[in-house]
């Protein structure tokens, strides 16, 4: 009795090569976009120590909440502030074991780094004034422990980054739009497909601020409320936001942030605002309208989305690519200036035949607190991220995924006798170029050997059985031209008069391949 | 008092851009290698149920030694062989927290998706004789937590495998030799600066069988004391099969296996006969003429041998590539047959001046039981695997790196002002498909702004200052050309004459063009 059947860990999976080459696309088109911005490429590890990724996820109340963490194997010494190791009275260093966590973004990893760096700057008193420029990209697996996994949704999720540290410039946020929208048409998506919806923080916090909500927790609160808009509706934010509600679904009940009428309905009053879709114009001079405006905060905020509403204008973004939405606040704990979100307009119909989207597949924004959490030196830092498997998923669902890739050529296994000369042949094939498989199978039926030809897309069969061995010859069947075919010729000679030829083996890897082109 | 300062976990690294540029090396040389042969992708998650990888590492007695395992912090069913869910008296389904791994290879968890597919086709009454054939290559990260780590070793490395699951013939396992071969040289390694080292664990086997070791797992603990060989010497070897040793360096009592003398004596003495390297044909000979040939095991793994120096002399493969090697098992305590190793020749420097080697590159060999272990079905299946980073490492260390990436195009900025002009510039040359960033730093001093741009070795700086702007020219600094002129050319007017040109806004695109060719 072993308890458990061979199985993927729950909320993992297997990723098939169809499913890969929709990856491999994404990554190479996003690289070329983001290259051409001037970002290389960096890594960093899939663990990091707990303490080092923050609390920053929508949801989480602790480190452990949404996040695969575990005591490191691994005692490790204590230090003080000053990077010093800790010793006991014996003058042993002090050790313990660290919690680690697999990475939920790539954000607070980068941080982690930064902070690093600074910190052994710091080491060698090298640190004045204002801090460094780093620009990356990095992309890969990202993991999160959601207790409740909605269909279609994983645990493991790869995502694509790029990140510029050490940057307060809001010109640099406007660029981020621009690089997201370009690698979506890069990728394939066409322009009005999708939609950037940006906001700031700023406005938010200047808001709750301007209404008395000034303590920092409350804030986060506020915004992982707010954020929930799309999923639970307007009266549900507005219960969240007060004394609570009741799941209609599961029955749960939701405990409430506690805020008291008023703020409640200014909160939700200044979502109604802009429900409607205006122009940037419109919603700027909307926001300047309010009587929040008064408020420093806010009133900076407005200002750094007119810079950004500006340089949009200025490079051809116009309301078609990207709009102002002061209702969107991304629930992520460590934003602090503009915000973004990429919006897919597209429908798709699911099983049931209803209409449905995708929604967002990229977001990014300001986190100029996220190194000073670590260390206590504020450094400006911005990025955004592609939600690289949310985007395959966008591709696969609204039939825009490149055409399916041809498997190799293949070699049919007829007399074990033959092996020598379909291992001669087969690095013939090979060494001009042409992808070559010799079927290896246990199981040796004609009928097993085309179906796997067939499951794995291979475009030519090559059979060489003892008489074709004999006269030198090889019958190449066109397995690709075969389906084609299929459809149209009913005529099984006419068929295979068509699919079927013999070749000789001299000429065999020149014929093959004008077959291929 | 954080307790921790910011950090990478110990044992784990960042990885830089040209380290990246390295790796991407590797895995699209090796993958379009892996695919002339017939693979395709497909990747398992980085997390696996521990009880799906077993304890295969060298060294590891228990799953928890050498891997980085946790409790699952969601609770699974417990199903019954029938893959039922077992429910207690009350009909509750039964539920724990298994634990689960991080993947210390990719070996493992293929046998985890073969084994899962071939529990549904049992579920669904489809097993019935042999089973199907499946082939893939993969790369990523894998995780292990050796105790002591080595200087230059990581607790995340990544390697790049491809397998044939479903294949009982050993040319395969002749075929993987000749993958690894052509991917090493697809890469850029020469023939003869490495050697492909072949044995057969049914010989080793075998020899123990003769010699009355039968115990499982007495076989593989011999297996892991003779993989300690290069690293130990001979004479640490036999003291680990027979009463232990005392390590040298460390004063540490490393016990052991406490066979008779009889029977280290007879693997000693096999050991010291293959130790002088000769051609393939003696050494199968030299096996043939021992007495433990009488052993079916023995001669099987011999027969299968000779059969793989068959095919790689029929395919060119001669001894300058691959030779045959009875003292190499290889630690891994899932092999079951043909097993191979790759070692670098080439040697490099270290510090100090000692001639030194990377050692193993590559390795790989057939798993016949791996599926057999999860499920009781008895599987053929065999692979092989690129260390990449040890690769990396060695083309690193012996000078074989391409050379360094160029970096974007820069746009210095001298005037806030001009940001507009600078981020059209930018667009335009971006347009043109020239990789270029604006300078966004805090710090904007020209030195810092130049410095910056030299460490991202960026190839051409674009200068519009006020004066430049009044009459739509930039001045443009070849920087790439600027490093290689500066060794030539001492006089500074003539090398400011050569490197900077004041070029027209409307051509700049076209020019920089032509200056980056």
């Amino acid at each position: 009795m072993r308890g458990i059947v061979p199985q993927k860990v729950k909320g993992f999976r297997d990723i098939t090569s169809t499913q890969n080459a929709l990856r491999e696309l994404i990554i190479s088109k996003a690289t070329e976009v983001y290259r051409r911005f001037g970002f290389s490429r960096f890594d960093t590890p899939i663990l990091e120590y707990a303490e080092s990724l923050g609390k920053y996820l929508p949801d989480a109340d602790s480190v452990a909440q949404g996040v695969y963490s575990f005591k490191n194997p691994e005692q490790e010494p204590i230090f003080d502030t000053n990077g010093k190791e800790m010793r006991d009275a014996e003058n042993r260093v002090l050790m313990e074991n660290h919690y680690v966590a697999m990475r939920y973004d790539l954000t607070a990893p980068l941080a982690r780094v930064y902070a690093e760096s600074l910190w052994q700057q710091h080491l060698r008193g090298e640190i004045q004034g204002k801090t460094n420029l780093f620009r990356r990209f990095q992309y890969g697996p990202v993991f999160r422990f959601e207790a409740k996994l909605d269909p279609g949704r994983f645990r493991e999720f790869w995502q694509m980054d790029f990140d510029t540290v050490g940057a307060e410039d809001v010109s640099t946020d406007a660029e981020n739009c621009i690089i997201l929208s370009q690698a979506l048409e890069n990728i394939g998506l066409k322009r009005g497909t999708y939609l950037i919806k940006i906001n700031n923080r700023k406005i938010v916090n200047g808001l709750l601020s301007y209404s008395g909500i000034t303590d920092k927790e409350q804030e986060t609160a506020v915004m992982r409320v707010i954020d929930k808009l799309d999923k639970i509706g307007i009266q549900a934010v507005a219960q969240e936001l007060g004394k609570g509600r009741v799941d209609e679904v599961s029955g749960a009940q939701i405990p409430g942030l506690g805020l008291d009428t008023e703020h409640v309905d200014l909160i939700i009053n200044y979502i109604k605002d802009f429900e409607q879709r205006d122009t940037r114009k419109n919603v700027i001079a909307k926001l300047k309208s309010k009587p929040a405006f008064e408020n420093e905060t806010y009133k900076e905020g407005v200002a750094e989305l007119e810079k950004i509403d500006t340089i949009l204008a200025d490079l051809g973004y116009n309301e078609e690519v990207a709009i102002l939405d002061p209702g969107m606040v991304r629930g992520l704990g460590y934003y602090t200036g503009p915000i973004y979100e990429i919006e897919s307009l597209q429908t798709y119909k699911d099983e049931k035949g209803r209409e449905r989207r995708v929604g967002s597949i990229c977001g990014g924004g300001r986190y100029d607190g996220l190194v000073e959490n670590l260390l206590g030196v504020k450094v400006p830092a911005t990025g955004a991220s592609i939600g690289v498997d949310r985007l395959a998923e966008l591709l696969t669902l609204t039939g825009q995924v490149p055409e399916q890739i041809d498997g190799p050529v293949i070699i049919i296994v007829f007399d074990d006798e033959l092996m020598p000369l379909y291992q001669k042949t087969a690095m013939q094939l090979r060494a001009a170029g042409i992808n070559t498989e010799i079927y290896y199978g246990a199981k040796r039926g004609l009928k097993h050997q085309m179906s796997y030809a067939d499951k794995n897309n291979c475009t030519l069969a090559i059979i060489i059985g003892g008489d074709e061995a004999a006269k030198g010859v090889a019958t190449v069947k066109n397995l690709k031209l075969g389906k084609q075919l299929a459809a149209t010729v009913t005529d099984k000679n006419e068929w295979k008069a068509k699919v079927q030829k013999e070749i000789s083996l001299e000429n065999l890897a020149e014929e093959v391949k004008k077959m291929l082109q």
